[in-house]
């Protein structure tokens, strides 16, 4: 995550505001009502929460990616009910996230009647934070983990060459005091989105994040981008992890692997094309505590010995910030936004 | 995991034979037959597949918290069945794994039934390594995954004392060309076995791994043991993963968190009392692919990009030498085994 230049002049509109705009877009460049509002939501939501590199400046992608045919705005996806706890969508080569959205009202009844409910998404392009897909369970009282594989940019562990993608790995919990416990990690060492920032920003990347062309440590994020690759995070046991997401999100959905979709036919596609896996579980059906409670006794733990910010505050606290201030955007970005909506 | 050193006298035996002596030495220190068997067929594999830290190394620990009557070594564990994906076990103060072997064919039959399950084992001491747990399943053409939340010696990212345990994290997936692929990770820098083998051995830790008493960072294995602590790998990304474990396997199943438990007035007592999740998948559920020959393309990649090894190889390629060769001990180990045995 980056913030904007502090020098640049912002305009700031609502939530609202950013998400019709951002839903004339996406309509404007090829996708059904009902994709725009899910995309535009997710990606406004985004940008409200200081999730930059997953805001606005990700639209550029989601339109070459329309315009090259790589993605298909206008597919309804196919959900199919599969067993009392599993649930599979064909995305139909469209996003992952109208997916999840027209499979979601079923997984969540399957997960509190079982007590636990998968969602195989396959078939699908995601291009946006982990972060939105699980949030929304933990409001609900619900427990959710989800995995994405994307596109090969990263190392594994003692080898030569990029194979797997930035892999992230998503989770939420309900907590009785406060917001739900959120986080959303790559398992690469830096997300991509990061590095394309800090390449359009002009800034060098920390030690250890990535190697170049010629698979030498590097911490220029162009030469990342020219050619090079990622590192997983925390050496063998973040490959272990990436590799699982590989497994459960492609292998276990039917999707892609981050390595087998081939792009080079449409030139500006960006959107990975692979599938997403979202596990749910009911914490009423454990001990018969009140999970929530527990999570905030965690998490009033975790402050007691000095740990100062939950995973997902940084965002919290930008929300509320821009709930009041509202969302502040260059000048430059909205002008562009609003010729892309062609108001 | 460390070998042991090179320059002492080995003896071989069977892993039936070893198997069979440590069940006597489990009986003859107050376990029931059951719990016994159990408990011997885990140690004497993770001596087999050269986890030594798990293996023969934890028979102190075992006995000494049996002794301290902290673990109850002859509790039927009570399974209880809520739902048609999730079942759950009061372990009553035993070990984990008797918990897990008398649910695992319910847990099993509903994972193939509603495509996904979930053992939630509370009131329960988990000693062991975890891959023993998820290898089984993986066997059988499942996915699992476990976590496992154990004593407080990890310091939270950004915190200054400790509070987690070093909560490892396993998974299991079949392969159509091989064993299953398997990992079990520590949350923390490094496990606490490895620790205290270390300790023993008298060598040095890595950077990374831990502080001493005031909380700086040390190499010194013994500085950790005495009053010092982990520390997460990876950054913050351990750190929210062992946060996670702690929400799984404590504040989901019902067991304590690792700082919950209070264990002073049982001296002697080494076995954590928290709680273990098991999530397994039927992959057959997913697309309807061959999930087994899809997660043997993704090895045969990862070859092709150089990682020679694969997660559970080390383990495979010593159990195979043991099969042959046998188990070797130090002498000296081996007729402290037996005494313990009373043979």
């Amino acid at each position: 995550m980056s913030s904007p230049p502090a020098n640049v002049e912002l305009q700031t509109l609502s939530f609202v505001e950013l998400t019709a705009l951002l839903e004339q877009i996406f309509v404007r460049h090829g996708t059904s009502p009902e994709v725009a509002a899910v995309l535009a939501n997710n990606c406004a939501s985004a940008e409200r929460d200081g999730s930059h590199s997953h805001g606005i400046f990700r639209i550029r992608g989601y339109l070459s990616s329309l315009a090259a045919g790589w993605v298909d705005g206008q597919v309804v996806p196919k959900v199919e009910d599969v067993g009392a706890a599993f649930v599979r969508v064909d995305a139909g080569g469209g996003f992952a996230q109208p997916a999840l959205e027209v499979a979601k009202a079923l997984l969540i009844a399957k997960a509190r009647s079982a007590g636990i409910a998968i969602l195989a998404i396959r078939n699908s392009h995601h291009f946006a934070a982990l972060w939105p897909d699980v949030e929304p369970f933990a409001e609900q009282g619900l427990v959710a983990l989800s995995v994405v594989n994307s596109m090969t940019c990263v190392v594994p562990h003692d080898a030569q060459q990029p194979l797997f993608g930035t892999n992230p790995i998503a989770f939420a919990a309900p907590r009785a005091g406060g917001q739900p416990i959120v986080f959303d990690m790559a398992t690469s060492a830096i997300a991509h989105g990061d590095v394309q920032i800090a390449a359009r920003e002009g800034r060098l990347l920390p030690e250890g994040m990535g190697v170049d062309r010629a698979g030498e440590p590097t911490c220029d994020p162009k030469a990342i981008l020219d050619g090079g690759a990622l590192l997983p995070f925390g050496g063998y046991k973040g490959s272990a992890l990436s590799m699982m997401v590989e497994l459960l999100a492609a292998a276990l959905t039917g999707g892609n692997f981050s390595f087998e979709f081939d792009w080079s036919k449409h030139p500006g596609a960006q959107t990975p094309w692979t599938g997403q896996l979202i596990i749910v579980i009911d914490p009423d059906k454990g001990r018969g505590q009140d999970f929530a409670a527990r999570s905030e006794e965690l998490v009033r733990q975790m402050h007691g010995v000095g740990q100062t910010r939950m995973p997902g505050d940084r965002r919290y606290a930008q929300r509320a910030k821009s709930l009041v201030s509202g969302i502040g955007l260059p000048r430059f970005d909205l002008d562009h936004l609003r010729q892309l909506a062609g108001v």
